[in-house]
C-alpha cells in the first residue's frame, strides 16, 4: 500500500496499547490517508510455529475497530475454543491466543514462510481491516527485545505475559537491531516534506520506543524535517500502565518527567505532560506542553491527538536547523 | 503409549467417518486396551503452514468422544471464528478448520517441526483424549494420495474437499509409499499372536484402505496370524457414502459386493456385508457373514463390532495356513 504523503501528515511512533490509543486518536481526527504509524516489531516472537507481532496487532486491531476495548489487547467478540482444546492436548497457554486473533498469526506466518515481508503482511491486513493509515513494522529484519534479568535473559513476552514482569530488569537489549534495516516506508515518511509531526506515543520509552530507535537510520530520520513531540507515559509522577515505573526503577531512572525528557533529549522537540505533572515544566529543559494526557475515552484520545497537533504547529515554522540544536531552549 | 496386547486383542485398518463409525463400536464393545486402530495417512496435507491429518483426527475425536455426531467430521461444540477471521484477511476457506481442531494441528505441526513423529503425537492426543485403545498412523513417513483426474493430478484434500469429488477419477496413487516404513507399533500389533482380528473397517478400500496397504510390509503383516476379516462398504449395490460409488464407476469396477471381494481377495478370510446384499453371497468367492452393516445409531455400531468379532472366531482356531491359502473355499 502506498500512502501518498500529503501536506499535513502525521507520523506516529508506537508500542502497543498505550500508545496504540493515541495513533486511534490521531486516525479519528486526521483527514483519511494522513497518518502513518511506525510500529515496535521487538516483541515480536515465535510461538507454536507462528509469527506474532503483538504491538503490530495491537495497532492494526485498534485503527481496524476490532480491538476489545475492555481488555486492552486482542480482539472484541474474542473466543478460545483453540486455546483450551490446545491446553487439554498438553500446550503452552500462557500467552493467550483467541480464536480470531489467531487467524491474524496463521495468516502472517504463511505470508513470511513463503517469502513475504513483514511490511506487505501489515499492509494486506490493514487493507482487510479497512483502515485507512499506513502501519509499517519498524523493520522487516528480526529485532527481538531481551530483557537481562536477576533471572537470565528472558525474550521479552516471557519477561512480560509469561513472567508478569516480575524478574526484576538490570538491563534492556534489542538484538538484531543494529543489523536491521528500516522497514520499506519508513524513512520515507520520516523524512518526507509533508509531515507536519512526528509523534512519539506515549509507550513505553525503553521497552517500546527504543527498539525503534535502535533500527539504524532511524533515529537519524526523525531530525530531518517535521517537529517531533513525544507524549510522556508518566502522569502525577506514576506510569499509567504497564510496567514502565518497576523497570524504571530498577534500571536506576526516576520515575519523573525529567527523567522522560533526558531520554528524548536531543530527539524530540517538545514533550507533552499531563496537568498533574505541570509543576515539572520549569524543572525540564525541553519545550513542555501540558494538558491531560490520560486517555479514558474515545473523546480523551481525540483531544490529546487534537492538542498534539496544535502543539507540533509552533514547531512548524521553525529552520530546521533551530529546532535541532537540541539542548535547553 | 506401549499397549499390552492381551488375548482377545482386536486390530482395525480404518479411513476417516465410516471407518472410524466401526472402530467406534469396537472399542465400546471390546475390554479397555484391547483395540488398536491403524489409521489412513495418506489424506493427510499442508495447509495454511500445518500439518493437517483429516483421518487420524476423525478417530481421535470419534473414540474420544469429541467428534461432531451431526456433522460427520470435525469436533462436536466447535465454533468458526478463526476461519471466519482468516477469510476476511484473504485466507483460504475451502478446507473448514475449527477452533477447537486447530489446537490439534498446531499442537501436531509443533510436535513435528520439533522432531517429533507423528504416531507420537497420536499417542499423546490419545491419552489426552481419555482414549484406552492404541491409534497408529500408519506410518510415521510422508505418504500422499494424488488423485489422477481429467483435470490433472490433484493432492487427495484437493480432489475430496476444495473439489468435492468432481473431477473424473482415472486413476489413483499414493506417493511417497514405496519407501516408507510402517510406524513403531503397526507390525507389532498386526503380527502379535494375542490378536484375535484384524478388521478392516467399510472405509473406501481404493482411497482409504489402499494407502494402508501400499506401505511396503503391512500387506504382508495381515497374513501373519489373526484372521482378516473385511466390512464391504456397498448397500444394496451402493455406496454408504462418500465418493466410493462414483470413484468405482469411474475406475471401471461394479459397484457390488464381488468387486470389494476381489479388491480384497488374498488378503481377507471373510467380507461382512449387508441383509441388502445377501444374494450376492452365492457368487462371491470368499466367505462371506450376513448382517446389518448400515450404522446410523451407536447400537448399529456396537451390533456390527460384536458381530465382526464373532465372525473373526470362526477362523481363529484354523492354522493359519489353511485360513491364507487364499482363493474359494
Amino acid at each position: 500500500m502506498k500512502t501518498e504523503i500529503r501536506s499535513g501528515h502525521v507520523v506516529a511512533l508506537c508500542g502497543g496499547v498505550g500508545g496504540a490509543k493515541l495513533a486511534l486518536g490521531l486516525y479519528r481526527v486526521l483527514d483519511p490517508g494522513q497518518l502513518s504509524v511506525i510500529v515496535n516489531t521487538g516483541d515480536d516472537f515465535d510461538h507454536l510455529g507462528l509469527r506474532i507481532s503483538p504491538d503490530l496487532d495491537t495497532v492494526l486491531y485498534t485503527l481496524g475497530g476490532v480491538a476489545d476495548p475492555d481488555r486492552g489487547w486482542g480482539r472484541v467478540e474474542e473466543t478460545w475454543n483453540f486455546l483450551d482444546a490446545f491446553g487439554r492436548l498438553g500446550g503452552e497457554t500462557w500467552f493467550r491466543l483467541g480464536d480470531r486473533d489467531l487467524a491474524t498469526h496463521v495468516s502472517r506466518t504463511q505470508w513470511l514462510c513463503a517469502g513475504g515481508r513483514l511490511g506487505e503482511f501489515a499492509d494486506r491486513a490493514s487493507r482487510a481491516l479497512g483502515i485507512a493509515a499506513r502501519i509499517l513494522p519498524m523493520s522487516d529484519d528480526r529485532v527481538r527485545t531481551v530483557v537481562e534479568t536477576a533471572e537470565g535473559d528472558l525474550p521479552f513476552q516471557h519477561y512480560f505475559v509469561r513472567r508478569r514482569c516480575e524478574p526484576a530488569v538490570k538491563a534492556i537489549r534489542f538484538d538484531g537491531a543494529a543489523k536491521a534495516t528500516p522497514a520499506p516506508g519508513v524513512l520515507d515518511v520520516l523524512s518526507h516534506g509533508n509531515v507536519r509531526a512526528i509523534v512519539i506515543c506515549p509507550s513505553n520509552p525503553y521497552l517500546s520506543v527504543d527498539p525503534i530507535l535502535a533500527v539504524p537510520g532511524l533515529r537519524g530520520a526523525l531530525a530531518n524535517g517535521a517537529p517531533v513531540i513525544a507524549v510522556s507515559p508518566i502522569v502525577g509522577g506514576q506510569a499509567v500502565k504497564g510496567p514502565t515505573a518497576k523497570i524504571m526503577h530498577e534500571l536506576g531512572i526516576a520515575v519523573n518527567t525529567q527523567a522522560i525528557a533526558a531520554h528524548y533529549r536531543g530527539l524530540i522537540d517538545a514533550l507533552v505532560i499531563d496537568e498533574a505533572d505541570a509543576a515539572d515544566r520549569a524543572t525540564t529543559d525541553v519545550p513542555i506542553m501540558v494538558t491531560r494526557t490520560m486517555m479514558r475515552t474515545l473523546e480523551d484520545r481525540e483531544r490529546l491527538a487534537r492538542d498534539v497537533a496544535a502543539f507540533a504547529e509552533q514547531f512548524a515554522r521553525q529552520p530546521i536547523a533551530a529546532r535541532k540544536a537540541g539542548g535547553a531552549r
